[in-house]
């Protein structure tokens, strides 16, 4: 059933094809396969999809004339933005702006925007060095031959298990699996662990806190000694629940601690919130839930905010034109349907449905791992964003395999954990599917 | 009549503004503000409007009901393409492969792609060097900490003038403007400088192609010193011509010697089409003007191609599935555009058009630069993908902002230049309205 792209007229990676969809067919939470098998999708392209397949929201945005226009004139967004786009802006991505964050710029996608981000805080770390002066002539000349001190050998700290996009300056900072990284030269920039917390949390309070420590102390001592090696750390990129690594999880103390130590060794704080952002976690932004007096530096998104981008605090502006721009600079085509998103988010109080669901699917985990301790343990989740580890990858492969014939598509992540990264229309009956075709699976494993 | 962001709640680059437009009202090469002034446009949001504002064959795949779905869901093409996605490709981007090109990977932008591309190449090389054995424990290890052999030092060869976009692996081989690089680090990769011909190209043939060998010998220079440095180049990137450089042209002769110097090291040779891509030269391909024998391994693309991507030989073809690989893998929205984009340029031959309109264009400004010679120099182009020079950059901006009061809106590139980025739909008519605007400004010129 599981077709396979066999023209070798097309590249690359089509090892990489789980099957082909009709997307026509596909409704809500049920994705439908070109052999008409529909299935209840709770990885949603890579968690990308905000309201479910062929939400009517969106199809009115698609059969709106006034919004032709937006799809057929891809402007260059820096020099020749469309007449409407700033109150666009003001009504879609600034309305749900994080606490400090008072700039947007878009993006086209994750990569671009962590790119971007990171640019942003060299520049900024650098204004800060050289006192706001304007640059030495020694600069301007050896930065466009790439060598310092015009290309500065700045650093951007990162955490064992982290995933920010496979473009050569997120990769440099992405440190999930070997396949992303073998043969791509890369930069000699800090890595710190990540805190391996024992689940649940509410269980391990004082071994989780060490752990925590461990890690913070790492992480100064890496900035001293990265700054000691003459590659000072410009900035700390972290995710608030670390997705691609295995859905691991840190405490708001943690991250208000390093946002603490970000501070005081003046580096940029940049949460990347490209798949926690969006609602998922039960608030829009996952790292609202720490609580930060200091709000972070730079705040990146995409996936299901449909648009790529970042906010930044105002101390963070470029200093000058054109230090940050790119062609297209993002997608106002993208950012239509996204205002509709937020419709739907604040009309269909969809934040409180995840919170509801989200209790239950994991509530339905810590069942299914007590009655199945010897093939699932470690079920951790805020919001739907969920995750539960299976006992090898070959066993947490077949689970998988089993329930997509059942009619349950999920995705993986880490070595052998399961991810669950449904839409925000995923209700608690939903959650009852899934937790039965799940159930029956492990009723079914020898 | 230039409105300016005034709000500050917006980010960031708002003095790259140069004015909002009115994209509704906007029609085939002309472009209306916000103001309703209406202006022949040949600079087409920095050289990505294929065939004009609004055109009647992209209004329709807007309002076509089976097109709608892939606006509204937007996959994770690596893993869950829709039905129909390998046929639109054929249909489309592998339609007009360039010779020797097997293989196509979408990518959302041009920097992704050309990130992408470059990945490739490092793959490729570091999987000749160990002899297609699997990678060593050392390798697996090392790399996920940035480290070699895993991360290995491999380099990109580039040159002085390049623009290859700002992400961070792109940004290492571009060199056109110090805005771009300054603050940013960087890789040490080796520089080449880029031939600096005298126009009209065929009154130098001799001092140009002199010039050309000096740069020839360098790259070969580079070569085995980076070789020796322990930092091998693992490919050559190079635009057919240089657009954001300053619109630098060699000639044929230059590129095939180059060809052959990559095959003879062992490096892959990277065609950079973003900008020359989808026409505008007069040929789909501008280095289909060189006539290889031996066809490139690498030719990315973007703008007016309006979904990302580059072609590849098979023989670079990634030896493991996910090597290449991101959330999206480009638009499959924008493919259905690129399709009827295709549809139109055959129907209405506009290869042949842009050859007549650029051979028009090209000879306006060699009449304008023999009238004007204390103003103008250098005309210079391919199809109408053409420039001239001022003087200087303050006369240069002046004689942009004249012009754009009378109704012609250009774009502007290297120090002193400006630079003529038409639709394919810009014919004869629209030359000689641009050339008499042009004429009026300079008559006016103190």
């Amino acid at each position: 059933q599981v077709c396979r792209w066999s023209t070798n007229h097309l590249d690359s990676n089509t090892d990489t094809i789980h099957f082909f969809c009709n997307y026509e067919e596909s409704r809500g939470n049920y994705l439908v396969d070109v052999d008409g098998n529909r299935m209840l999708d709770v990885y949603t392209q890579i968690s990308s999809i905000p309201i479910g397949y062929n939400h009517p929201a969106l199809m009115k945005v698609m059969t709106n004339p006034n919004n032709v226009s937006a799809f057929v004139n891809r402007p260059a967004l820096g020099i020749l933005p469309p007449e409407n786009f700033p109150d666009k802006l003001i009504e879609s991505l600034l309305s749900i702006a994080p606490s400090g964050m008072t700039r947007v710029q878009t993006m086209a996608c994750g990569s671009c925007s962590n790119e971007n981000a990171f640019k942003t805080m060299f520049i900024w770390y650098r204004n800060k060095e050289r006192g706001y002066a304007n640059p030495s002539e020694q600069e301007v000349g050896t930065c466009m031959i790439n060598q310092s001190p015009g290309c500065p050998d700045l650093s951007i700290l990162s955490f064992m298990g982290a995933f920010h996009g496979r473009t050569l300056g997120c990769l440099a900072t992405t440190h999930s699996k070997v396949i992303h990284k073998l043969d791509i030269p890369s930069f000699d920039w800090p890595i710190a662990p990540f805190p391996k917390l024992q689940y649940p949390l509410e269980e391990f309070v004082r071994e989780n806190a060490q752990e925590e420590a461990r890690c913070l102390e790492e992480v100064e001592d890496l900035i001293v000694k990265w700054r000691q090696k003459g590659k000072p750390v410009a900035g700390i990129v972290i995710e608030p629940i670390q997705a691609e690594g295995g859905d691991n999880h840190a405490s708001p103390d943690f991250f208000i601690k390093l946002r603490n130590i970000a501070r005081k060794h003046g580096c940029a704080f940049h949460v990347d919130e490209v798949q926690t952002g969006g609602g998922t976690t039960g608030k829009f932004w996952a790292h609202e839930h720490w609580g930060l007096d200091d709000p972070a530096d730079v705040v990146s998104f995409s996936k299901k905010l449909l648009t790529g981008g970042y906010y930044h605090r105002d101390e963070l502006q470029p200093d000058k034109p054109y230090r940050i721009f790119n062609t297209w600079m993002g997608d106002p085509s993208k950012n239509l349907f996204l205002s509709e998103v937020l419709n739907v988010i604040r009309r269909e109080n969809l934040l409180e449905e995840v919170t509801r669901s989200g209790k239950a699917l994991l509530q339905g985990l810590y069942a299914l791992q007590t009655q199945y301790p010897h093939i699932l343990s470690r079920a951790r989740g805020q919001g739907t964003f969920c995750a539960i580890d299976a006992c090898n990858d070959a066993t947490r492969d077949s689970i998988m395999i089993k329930a997509r014939n059942k009619g349950l598509f999920m995705g993986s992540c880490g070595e052998k954990t399961i991810r669950f990264r449904p839409t925000l229309v995923f209700k608690e009956y939903h959650v009852h599917q899934l937790l039965n075709i799940l159930n029956d699976v492990l009723a079914e494993h020898k």
